[in-house]
């Protein structure tokens, strides 16, 4: 078995999904977004999570995309809070259609992903739903967060972090989880899959405040130093903000309020105030941390060990990542 | 047993439901909207058909919950689209808050109207999951589509009415039918519950639109004739737009396209109108269809006699109000 037999599956089963016909403003954003593409990482996650232990994963391609569905819908909402122009490359639903769909349209796909997400055995449904029920309200807890974080000066790491596992790791974890339910696997397998998925999230995203400064821009295929620009409240500034003192603090101060400033003189000028307090340094460490504590809970797993390493070859792949 | 009764375990168990807490920004406007009251028609209607085949109606409160939790999601959201200043004369969600706040908080009652409806027995959340997920998307729809109307001015009976089937009607349905559900009741069973309630829903919605141009002033409560200054397209508004000819037809024309006009000459105008046309013997008429196929649903519905009353009962207030 190869990923590509997973991912040729999922968008088999995409093609074939109905979100429902009548009013078509409702439904063709949906419709849009869902075709806007994406690496459809955590419904694959599902299906590799299933695939650890039977062999019967097509049963869990439907259920897989109820997660897919969910994230879409966050998308969908949190580009109107965002007013976003621009979602992978192409106009945003409410840029395309207007605000109001955009609402009306996501709460619909919410109600979408349950509905897909009912394709389970009878016995399974109630833990499945209880789960995602809670990691969907976490996902909403995550997003207010980050809303709280944009008008504040003292968030914490720890907040921080925080917020992240909130907004994008527990949807990982569930996705994993979700897999080991489909197939019946135990309370504690299940939980070692919620913490690998959630663990490599937090580092995975980590990862991504950190690829923004320090990737190789011939690889990062954005614009390196655009949270800088932008004074994004990522793991680095928010450290930078903990660690700076004196003239170094005066001088990041200075940067994050001016108005008016060269682009790439600002991307230089922050890189360097966190170089100068090892904020690289730092950042690396806890990625890895959160990455070792992904794979010692994977190490945990008693499955096929060929089935094993799938999973754990393509987590690698998501931590490996320089874009 | 008394609807008293149904009402006070109701209010006991909303005063008992925990949203979730952190950060408060997302929870403190759930609170906010399910504490500005409402008659709790919709769980009121769940515990009392539960009431019909067995004792055990307490089981239903916190699913019936659910119901009303996701009647108010709905307004939070319809609020925010319709820019409303004011829900049950207190500041909407967005205004007292913020959009992307209404949005969010929004989003998770929709979660938390599920994670209250998973409080079922195991046996039974498949059927009531899918129902209420198909409930929810058809009160979505009809959103969609009231907002679609908003901009044609050739909206047809059959269209009008199947949108508030969809927008209001159908919840009504399903909350009856969730307490069939609930309680075990047969397919045939929950089949004449969940049409009776779509079919009084439909009447209550029309009578509402009745109401707004010829209500008692003094038993109504709002201002007479408000839909007619609005342009709102009621029933009313709709029937008369399909049958006015010549210069019946040219002086509706004339009252709706003119931007200043004085308002209780606006309402007396095309209530004029509305008589000639012979516009609420129409109304009326519908209205009473939909009430008496109601009655004969619920009259198929084989159950004790005198829970059967109180369920009777209660609909004939639904019935009968004038305001």
């Amino acid at each position: 078995m190869s990923p590509t037999a997973f991912i040729d599956e999922l968008q088999n089963e995409l093609q074939l999904t109905q979100y429902g016909q009548h009013p078509p403003e409702l439904y063709d954003p949906i419709r849009y977004i869902m075709s806007l593409g994406g690496k459809r990482m955590r419904p694959l996650l599902t299906l590799m999570a299933t695939y650890l232990f039977t062999d019967d994963w097509q049963k869990a391609v439907r259920p897989a995309l109820a997660v897919e569905v969910f994230h879409n819908f966050t998308l969908m909402h949190d580009d109107i809070m965002d007013q976003a122009p621009l979602r992978r490359g192409h106009p945003t639903v409410h840029e395309k259609w207007n605000h109001n769909i955009a609402i009306l349209s996501g709460d619909v796909m919410l109600v979408n992903a349950y509905q897909l997400l009912l394709n389970v055995e009878a016995d399974k449904i109630k833990p499945i739903m209880a789960r995602f029920t809670r990691t969907a309200a976490e996902v909403c807890e995550g997003q207010q967060m980050d809303m709280n974080f944009e008008t504040r000066w003292d968030v914490t790491e720890a907040e921080y972090i925080e917020m992240i596992r909130l907004k994008t790791s527990v949807l990982l974890g569930y996705a994993l989880e979700l897999g080991g339910l489909i197939a019946g696997a135990d309370d504690v397998t299940t939980r070692h899959l919620y913490e690998g998925g959630m663990n490599i999230g937090i580092g995975f995203q980590l990862k991504d405040d950190l690829l923004d400064v320090y990737g190789d821009p011939a690889k990062f295929g954005k614009q390196v130093g655009g949270d800088i620009i932008a004074n994004k409240k990522t793991f680095l500034l928010i450290e930078a903000l903990e660690q700076a003192k004196g003239t170094v603090k005066d001088e990041l101060d200075s940067w994050l309020t001016r108005t008016e400033f060269d682009k790439a003189e600002k991307v230089q000028a922050v890189t360097a105030i966190y170089d100068q307090l090892g904020i690289r340094q730092i950042a690396e460490s806890r990625i890895n941390d959160y990455f070792a504590r992904g794979f010692a809970n994977f190490n945990e797993i008693r499955a096929d060990a060929d089935r094993k390493a799938l999973l754990i070859q393509f987590a690698k792949q998501l931590v490996e990542r320089e874009s």
